[in-house]
């Protein structure tokens, strides 16, 4: 209960120009009061599920009426719109694939802010530009409520198992009842620290992934055509200064590892379109900050010449394969 | 016995064109007979008294006399030139700062080849040309000698604590008693393949750690620049999948580790010019062998910028420094 | 008069949904009315005046009252903000640094939509984002103006002397009017098609000069290593294929070229923040189109770089300095 | 007879500690002695077809029988190997695809070397490693012949039209003497330096051609995603600051120019490989006197992808077919 409390203090604190504290409908009186789930694609239905399964009444929405009706045979209550789940639960989770998808679930004509309540707490785990997540939260706070972001990393796999990394942006005294809910979706949650930092969090981490990913490929290839063996390279390297999440755990070399997607002709995964989208922002963040990002800024444009070259739906693993094909003229 | 047994054997094998067995000197009777030891600068010193602390007696030679003096006290023979060396010992270990000095001290008036005696085995642990490797290995052998290339991993300090890492590449027979020396130097010794394979090894080790390094620093940089706590988002990469050696054992930003380079104003370390050096091997082995380096050639330009802007005499990690100075305009 | 004509028809046309024909102030009935200006930098200033010396009556306003009194000595009229400029003219033009500015002079609450009359034209010849181009134009439209975009290529030496390169986009039947006015200040004036495309236009325009400045900068470094005299190795890229602008019109060595700023210490021209600007314009509609630019990509981090390292406020050919300093280790 | 006997007298002054004057063959008494060729391919055939319409006897060979044929069917005669030429010429051009191909030609055990004359003037035309240049220069001095290097730019169109452009590398001395040979077979004929200074002004023109061909298909792809149409675009640019050859004389996007290999499906011009080739070179001598080439190494990696993905024989040009390929995901 104290950190019930601590919630609702702090909402009366934060929000006192706004609201009197009689109109604050204090959420979560009880833990397992309904929640509201709005994107049910393939990370948002496992998640969705996870909450169920941890006992939480689950009101959740899509445009796509088949992934309503699946998670209804798993338990969920369905509604038409945002704004319809806004108006029965006072904690939503939202999992876009888009920006333009967020403001139009959260500011659009049936969005949550049409009919959300004083006092919900809206997360966001979609992926977005980071201008988008501030705009939303500022658009949240004149209705009263309060919005984080709380951006995921780890793939569908990862949804379905529990294990997602939750990064966590928003007012600190919110956190506590965020972290209630995705704690059951995942094994890692962060808090970043303002609104926009889940989302800045997520995306240095995929920048350093993609420069990380291309520079392995780049470097089992060299080693590879210098006439080393690639498991003993990739051993060498993992032992070496070398090593990073990309040789030791996700190589891109068919046969150096099993169970990844260069193990099963770059299905799978995360997808070229999907890390080309991640870096976009990643540019975007640094362009408008005035950061040198040389590295970042080239691994963005090798996956933009991979999805015009046709590697859009493979794994960004497969990066391997493009800078390899046809091997030496 | 057995190995050296198969040593000699092997030797045979190899060369009998070349030489009657009977000329063989069959090197290592006893395992403790001198090792020759040339180069002894800041890595050369430290690794030659791991030998003698190991119980070798070490016959050395080096440009410098106040290193040869300095190695005369703890204990080595000193000899005027690596041709008397090779005159006296059957092992010898070189550790050199570049191509030339390797030529020279192989190949010149007073070099190794001047004076070798067959089936002596000489260990090359300075990081060079594989190409100047191969070379050094065919005249050896017509030499009836057994050239092979050992460049290290880890530096200074590493070298004082016999916690190097050895990537080795030459004849696999001979594999073994090079080990034996090895050891005595290093935590970690790796069998790479045929002659040159162990400066392939290092090459690319060293290329995809400047690609981690410029990575972690433009990261970094952004994430600083986009309100995130430096130490934070370290922890947050560092168990996510941006995870790599630079970020989470060698950090670039000044406050994030202690015990770093970057701690301590970039002082120390593995040199700008230095990195700079050993892309510029992978890069010449990129372009001979016809492969695509987009990272590794980029990451070279940057540190080729880096000396052309003061930053040469700077460990590698001061790369954060150089992408950051003066901050945003 | 047809012109004109055409104009006032092609007005009605596009705007009948929102203003009745007996509204509109079909502006220029004489073509030596007063024209508006706001933004009297060094660029606006000496193009107020040039509008002056054809016997244009100028009302013009900036934010610095040492500004308007300079251009007042020339004859124009001051007013106190752009609303007060747009109540009094109906053609304006705008030459301002950003764009937050231009949205503040536009929308702004003393902007000129505040008191734009129907018909107005609106001509913005700052260098920006073509979507707050788009926006602007949207805007005007909704008040019954016609907004285009008129980016300049040319300093502030072409400015003086009525020698800019304009580039225009917005709807085609106000080309004219707006040419009519363009014309006064610069020697050449293109239409590129809907609005938007004078940006897109100057910024493709600058991609590819940043990419052949530094490409020049490069090729002429690494020239003079391998022992080429620079006017020589000039001279030979002028009458070969790597012939561009910048080793032809604006060689960045010193000691080739007269009149430019490399022969100047780098002083004057085109300054390193203002390149760096464009290029993240560049970046930012290469990313949402999705359209992969690695040399502009680099070209853009490569000027970040040099912002951070002190070359701010020289000219852009400085990247020649920047790439050279202190030359070989 | 004036340049002729400066010629003689120079190469007396410059050999004589190896050579006698008396034993000097002082080569074209009269001009219209025969001229070897070595290297009969599409460049060399029409380059020695151009020196018999000059009436200069050729006496030539060639790897290939065909070759040989059809030069023999133009009027030249046809020796078998190198060294017979060299027996028989005292004025020698080569034109072969590579390094490789020029040492064997030249220090090969049928080679020019072989039975090359005192005197004898060596003309190299192929596009090699500057070093294997002087490597060549250092061997023919040994005999008392003098090596010139002198690649050419254009292809063959211009080599059939004698319209190459030579750069010329070797002593001055002797540069009269290839000149008059050279502009049998060329339009310009410049002097460059010493030798290998022809390939390094070369190599250095590929280099900024690479950059001025990838900027200009980046830009053009940019703009025409903004909605430009290319054909306005390309005028812009070629008016603007962002002209280069590659927009104004060979531009990569279809529809835009006749003429060009972008007109015809990329077919015919200077092939990707032989891009990826030069760059190489360029690659390496940056390397090795350690100057930054950021822009001219990534080129040289879109280069490498390039040929990895399948465009190798296509002009390259076709850097704009790769990185538009599918579009707009």
């Amino acid at each position: 209960m104290a950190a019930l409390f601590r919630g609702c203090r702090n909402f009366y604190k934060r929000s006192n120009k706004h609201v009197e504290l009689s109109f604050v409908s204090c959420r979560s009186m009880a833990s397992k009061t309904p929640v509201g789930f709005i994107g049910l694609g393939n990370m948002g239905t496992p998640m969705a599920r996870n909450l169920l399964k941890h006992g939480y009444p689950v009101i959740a929405t899509d445009v796509f009426p088949e992934s309503c009706k699946e998670l209804q045979d798993s338990g969920a209550q369905i509604l038409d719109s945002p704004a319809e789940v806004a108006d029965k639960a006072d904690r939503i989770i939202t999992m876009l694939p888009s920006s333009p998808n967020v403001i139009e679930v959260y500011k659009g004509p049936n969005g949550i802010l049409k009919k959300v309540k004083k006092g919900t707490l809206l997360i966001d785990s979609s992926t977005i530009d980071p201008e988008v997540s501030k705009e939303m939260a500022v658009a949240a706070e004149k209705m009263g409520a309060v919005f984080m972001d709380a951006p995921v990393s780890g793939g569908v796999g990862a949804a379905s198992l529990a294990k997602l990394t939750f990064m966590v942006g928003g007012v600190e005294e919110e956190y506590n009842a965020a972290q209630e809910l995705l704690t059951c979706m995942g094994a890692k949650v962060v808090y970043c620290g303002q609104v926009g930092s889940g989302q800045a969090a997520k995306i240095c981490n995929n920048m350093l992934l993609a420069i990380g990913m291309i520079g392995t490929a780049e470097t089992m290839n060299l080693g590879i055509r210098l006439g080393l063996d690639p498991k003993l390279l990739a051993k060498i390297l993992n032992m070496s200064s070398g090593r990073c999440w990309s040789s030791d755990t996700y190589n891109p070399v068919p046969g150096v590892m099993e169970g990844v997607p260069s193990a099963n002709n770059y299905q799978g995964g995360f997808g070229t379109t999907l890390m080309a989208k991640d870096l976009g922002f990643a540019q975007n963040a640094a362009t408008s900050t005035r950061t040198p990002v040389p590295l970042g800024s080239l691994a963005h444009q090798i996956y933009r010449a991979m999805c015009a070259g046709g590697y859009s739906n493979k794994d960004f693993s497969s990066v391997f394969q493009f800078l390899r094909e046809e091997g030496v003229q």
